[in-house]
């Protein structure tokens, strides 16, 4: 259920809507939009009474929803959500750019890396502290130590990081240390972790699961706005198929077909959406042209010393080399309709 | 590293090598066997110098590990691990037969049930109090309420339950009501639980990922085992894959692969694993067929009326035709070498 | 468009059915049934008027088909086709084995092989002359000597020659020398060759594509009997998925999927369904278990020496086992009601 | 094997090479190329022996060639091959530009979309006479009939015509009426087909599989370029995966990946890569941002009245702004290193 309020609705028009939701044990979800403020409604077994709120003033109409996501969906926010992180954004006009290691090591790597992010004009940093790793015996990242490196360079370089949370104490520490969190692929239906980000007031970034169909991203989206975290980003980062000339196979349709069907922004990550250093601008280039609304790099400055996945990271040349030929086809597509 | 004991090593003789062990930072993992004991070594980054132990009592050998699994693999343990639940087991000559609804729905579905699966002569009941769901908006389960009617059932008809743990409070709260917890498909990768459940006292039940590769799936259980807990079950449930004539793919060529490389006990999920009806006793006739050590399947009094997955649910009958299909399968097969 | 005759219909009325719609324009199949005949019209644009057939004496009724395919259908032919081929057959009570080299390589190599084959009491013998290579420089088969190598052994042995066609001119030999017409996986789609096939007088075995849908398959099927061939033996070989312990995934679940909407007998490949020697029977008794009409297996008097395929051929030996652990298997579930 | 000429390497120098391998019973592959020519060989069974070569005038060295394939290689051609049709290429600076409708269905049709395909400056028509459908129930396509239209709209509007061959014949036919002769993805391992093909003096636009591995697809062409046609244009048109809001998950990563090893062109065709109208054009701009050298899309004048493939047809007005738009994308990446 959905309740599209008329464009001269007041706030208190709004209160009230919200008000009736809350008596009758739901739960409202206010998306003030350009022209319109839509309020969704979760917590409802089976179909709202639709009549109690079309007799409020300011409601234009009350819509019943079908699919089986609500708040992610263009009926609930008909304008593209530009998620805010202080001074920066994603979804706006500007292409988003986060660049990073795979995983903090030192705070040299990521001074390093850091700088050149910077000058490349690029907003956010990534890097891993909690690595989530096929053995047990891999290196699982430097855990809170890393975290403060993050900070430190979120200070000396004024990037907003952007960092993967494991489990629920995780999302503790990035809320700490952190400016946006990372719902990795294997965890993008661990929805008790889901369900913690979605009580952040961090945005979250949401990767796509590797076998995820677009439902069941959409779905985990829902999750986390559910318990009223709107700033979800999506991220397509590919997924597993038959094909060995990958990591993984980048599905870019789902640029697209997210946007066909949702206002959250979409990024792509050609790093871990191909594996191999020399697709990774191709197809960062390949990401903004279908529309992405920016992308996520991994960088190293000692590629060949990194301590995972070093075979797709970018040395600080290639990505400088990226960043200025993917900004120079978002100038052209930019202008035009976006699909 | 994978210390090989003597066949007379003594008690003494083992304990000297685990001290060792200890003494070097890492940790022992001892798997006594029919024929000898072997004592893996993790916690160590890079090789572990072998001399000291070749000179200790009681020590055959010090073999150099080179697979990325370590406590999962024959080289540890040469013979299949017998996962014991009180009185029943998992991995012995017998079927092992896990049943029961997807979701536990009420006390009266659950009894009804369990009568059922008591007279098949199956030995553990199955019943999800916490359900991943899809969507936020489905049906969640009952939760501890939902474990304490399965406790009940133990109770009432001496049948262990199988239960899934979605986190780890989830775990904390099966080790009060259950016997074996149960990781889902797509918690496969979540590390947190799945070291919070290596950490447990209770068999872990490991299905395999939508999309894992064999090495994932390994890795999954090893890091299970690395924490120190043993007795993990293997539970093939099918893949993702083009196809649409079922829910997944079911992947009969994973039990001979995994008995190949590990000594864990290999279930299969024709339930889940085809997602129709129709189709879950054949697969489970084949399943046996293929050397599996048991099934895990779901049944309902009522299947039109479940709350979740009613459509894959065999009725009580299907299922009593079910057990009789498979047992005579099992015998045939049993006296066989298993490949 | 599906004309049923009454059971007491006589020569007469079903040849008069056969007229009009020939005077239609149309192309009518005959399938006589247990309990009555059925006869498919094909060659229609758009639908039939069925009143000049309802008032045709013997005619039961006149059914509208709304699914893609006609001529496989239960709805044509509610019994399971057995086809037969000479003194033997397949989809009947007896489990149908087909074994062989995968490629014809001398007089020797196929006598050797045949032998074991004979005295398994198996029924069908194949052999590659023309073999699909990956690539243009790796072995192509005999050709027609090899085809001539192959009528030898049904000379010497009374062994059905199953041998694969690559073209229409392959086919033209194969009527030649040989019993039956294997159409491999990568030419399911060749739809001039299933129309050279579905013109020939013997019956045809149509392996499933690697990535092909059920409806696909079944359609494939659909072009062979619409050209009037309505022996059509399908069978499961692998599907191509992400998955890399076995060469392809075979997916059981086709065998009942093929049965529940087609009349026509389902074999299956454990061969080329895992590509590894070891898992050959295993998967070979899942088959059978599942439902199965038969299996086609790939030995080798020395598979070491293989030209082609020879890590997943198994030696007579392990075929003579494999023979008698999966008759048991059929023993026990033939007097089941198959799914 | 491979024999590099030096720069200054004669005719005569050339001639001789190609003498001696002819002479040892094996097939020279004489590529010419800007810097230097090399000649493969092709039809021997193991190695070569290169001590002869290597004392002939001329000669550079000789390289044993170890991967799969030799004539795709760049090892062979380092550079990119620019197929020329006519006036026409593609592999060369200009972004190739392949359109028009799934089928041939009418002249009216034809000339009104091949009207819009020469005003946007495309040098290319597309239409199929022979169309490989599912269903043997399907529209075929118009056969001759359909060829002698397109030879028509050759004449008419100086399109150079692509259409598929499904057959040895069909080659045959599209030698009298066409330009390019296309092989679809159904048809990417039926060998004998390639092999005519092969035997064309036509170019041979190869479309990727739908379950192809890139070494597949590459040993494909190789299959052409050993009977002596080494015009071939790759094309990626998607492949089966799980995901369903796609017909198919169309690969781009395959572009660079076939780039980093072959000199051949490589198209992408985002009508079938993803089946849906409003992706087209995203997907297109896509393909051009990863490197493609064109792109092939199906166009109608009437995509609602198309008798095949209508959902994923762009109208004319459409299509225009798709050219518009892959122009701009192609304009900012052509100067700039291909990847």
């Amino acid at each position: 259920m959905l309740i599209v309020m008329k464009t001269d609705a007041t706030e208190s028009d709004i209160a009230e809507v919200e008000r009736l939701i809350t008596e009758m044990g739901f739960r409202p979800h206010t998306m003030p939009g350009a022209s319109r403020t839509a309020i969704g409604i979760t917590g409802n077994q089976g179909p709202v009474d639709v009549m109690p709120f079309e007799s409020l003033p300011g409601v234009a109409e009350a819509i019943r929803v079908t699919k089986p996501y609500k708040l992610v969906s263009l009926d609930l926010r008909p304008e593209k959500t530009v998620v805010r992180v202080g001074d920066a954004e994603i979804g706006g006009d500007e292409l988003a750019i986060i660049a990073g290691p795979c995983a903090v090591e030192s705070r040299e790597q990521l001074f390093e890396i850091a700088e050149a992010v910077r000058r490349s004009g690029a907003r956010f940093f990534r890097g891993g502290a909690f690595k989530p790793r096929t053995s047990p015996y891999a290196f699982q990242g430097l855990g809170e130590e890393g975290l403060k490196l993050l900070a430190e360079v979120r200070e000396a370089f004024n990037l907003k990081i952007v960092t993967e949370a494991l489990d629920e104490s995780g999302v503790d520490l990035v809320e700490r240390y952190g400016d946006v969190i990372q719902i990795g692929a294997r965890n993008m239906q661990n929805f008790s972790l889901l369900r913690r980000a979605g009580r952040s007031h961090l945005p979250v970034l949401l990767k796509r699961g590797l076998s995820a169909m677009l439902d069941e991203w959409l779905l985990a989206a829902e999750y986390v706005m559910a318990e009223g975290n709107y700033n979800v980003i999506m991220c397509e980062r590919g997924v597993r198929t038959f094909a060995q000339h990958t990591r993984n196979t980048l599905d870019l349709a789902a640029i697209p077909a997210v946007r066909r069907i949702s206002h959250l922004p979409v990024l792509v990550d050609p790093s871990h959406g191909t594996g191999k250093n020399y697709m990774v601008t191709p197809l960062a280039r390949a990401g903004v042209a279908v529309g992405a609304d920016g992308l996520i790099v991994e960088i190293h400055n000692h590629p060949e010393r990194a301590l995972s996945d070093g075979a797709q990271a970018l040395t600080l040349e290639q990505y400088e080399q990226l960043v200025s030929e993917v900004r120079a086809i978002h100038d052209v597509i930019a202008p035009a309709p976006v699909s």
